[in-house]
């Protein structure tokens, strides 16, 4: 095994060596470089990519005064992921990317149903019919929270079984760009009027109502996660199901060593509670695209990540995810497959 | 054949009604439409995209004055295109994406050079060993700028023949920043010095004296370009015979309706003198990245272009429009494979 200072001076010299100029792949060089420490080698590659998607609801939704969809459509989401009518299944289609639909604790029974053919089939690790109303006291017990973050785990685990070296998470969940901005303002003290955004595309109106629900919300249950500032605390009290079994299997892809490919706003409010728990894994995120939902350039700056793609896209299920794998791919394949100065008989610059 | 007022409309209809947030595909979207105004079809698809790098040398170059690489460079690339060893080879095989690479007037004989098996063939358009230096009078003659046009042209033709509904133009040709950065002034009035950039890596001291040939040179023309202010001028007194090509390729990929993938500082270089010529061409185009060029962001700017990509890539040959490539998959792909709100049973926003 070589050292992480040797291993990315090798991995330079390779990239440096191919018949380019110096730094002319930009971000890809980095990538490149990146995906060789993940795995401990000169010779990185990918062979089994894998898109989860964690489905869950929010007691907050059911109230109406965050989101303009009805809590239902959170089902009725899934049971698109099953028939393979969403965005996500139409981009791991168009590149060959596993997917599977983990039901986290959605407000609905999806027993008899199933994927099946060329759709994922669903997942159950149901937690509860989603979450309690954080305005009316804790989202979930630290029993639930436990359940949570290790069915998130196991889901990695079981894929990490099969051989799976790449990963992105995606989720679907009515309200949860709320709990998204209430988790980023406790961990990044960013007021969480500036965190919230217009999640599936709140109006004015609703947008300021939303951030009214929030303030309230936060200053309710400051004094407890002020006591205890960890990830454990602030799940509990304002997290949801979706969220905590990410913050779970963001741990044990960077424990398995994967390449994790990190989507938008609720994806990334995972990672900063996983953060907190292993400040490392880090270290094996790339982060795909930055999201038109408002927060998150701004969590992206707190994490100093510099995300690979910026279209605008809000839409999250991990399809900013999908859209980045094809430029992560491109990175392993220069490197593999370029040619250098001397094999090619280039002259470098003099 | 609908009107392209109806035909908007009703993309945008087919859009707004698949199962996601409105806008919530961001860029995407915009590419969907756009690719069905192209194709003029509510189901634009790709079926055989393709490549073409446009290979020619300057006299420029000869003199070491703009450029760290020597000129024998751009011929050691052709061959390195030709091997499938260079960045652009690995982009066309990860993606299927067909790769040519034309002669347009390298200082070296290829003959008896073939690429061959997986290899791209070399197409043979010469119009010069090299441009003459634009230091000493014009780049190339009437004749030659006729010659090279129609072979972009006619480069394009033959793909369009055998299907090709999606083209990129690539370039190589050492010195050729310099060039792209004296069309660039002409055209957009901004002045030279802030035109160019390091080019394939320049220092401080290189890019210093890169700036001061060009004003030289910039001055030089201007008599000459201001009587006659037209792309034919400013091609015969600082063009390159591998710009002239593109610009002949751009005009008719545009008239055979082809998706076009706009790569970096020089292949936008040449799209502004095709605009000078049709102006309508742009609507058929796709600005694939920002170049990690100086010049690059600001000629998008001039176009009010908006980019997909921004990988501080600064490489030419096409990368940045193979990168973009499935980025325009996934667009057409959303659009033909999602379901809509009605067959899949999604609530719509309250």
């Amino acid at each position: 095994m070589l050292t992480e200072i040797v291993l990315r001076e090798r991995l330079q010299q390779m990239i440096d060596n191919k018949t380019k100029p110096l730094g002319a792949l930009g971000r890809l060089e980095e990538i490149a470089v990146q995906a060789g420490l993940i795995q401990n080698t000169l010779t990185p590659e990918i062979k089994h990519p894998h898109i989860v998607v964690f489905a869950a609801d929010h007691g907050i939704a059911a109230t109406g005064s965050v989101n303009p969809y009805p809590q239902a459509v959170t089902a009725q989401m899934v049971l698109n992921f099953l028939a393979g009518g969403a965005a996500i299944n139409v981009f791991c289609r168009q590149h060959r990317l596993g997917l599977s639909v983990v039901d986290a604790g959605v407000n609905f029974d999806f027993d008899g149903t199933a994927g099946g053919g060329s759709s994922p089939n669903l997942i159950s690790h149901k937690i509860g019919y989603g979450t309690r109303n954080y305005l009316e006291g804790s989202a979930m017990t630290a029993g639930e929270l436990g359940k949570a973050l290790e069915a998130g785990r196991s889901v990695v685990r079981d894929l990490a079984a099969k051989g799976c070296d790449c990963i992105g998470f995606g989720e679907m969940g009515i309200g949860n760009t709320s709990s998204a901005s209430l988790i980023m303002s406790y961990v990044t003290g960013i007021p969480v009027e500036e965190c919230a955004g217009r999640g599936t595309g709140a109006s004015d109106e609703q947008l300021e109502k939303k951030r009214e629900v929030l303030r309230q919300t936060f200053r309710l249950h400051l004094p407890a996660i002020a006591a205890n500032p960890d990830a454990m605390t602030i799940l509990e009290h304002v997290g949801g199901f979706e969220i905590a079994m990410m913050t779970g299997a963001f741990l044990q892809a960077a424990e398995a060593r994967m390449v994790i490919l990190v989507d938008g706003f609720i994806a990334t409010s995972a990672l900063l509670l996983a953060r907190l728990i292993r400040e490392n894994v880090q270290a094996f995120c790339i982060f795909s695209h930055t999201s038109g939902e408002s927060g998150h350039a701004r969590m992206l700056e707190y994490l100093d990540a510099e995300p690979l793609l910026d279209l605008r896209m809000r839409l999250g299920e991990g399809t900013g995810a999908a859209m980045a794998y094809p430029l992560v791919k491109s990175a392993l394949a220069f490197l593999r497959e370029m040619a250098s100065f001397d094999t090619a008989g280039v002259s470098k610059a003099e």
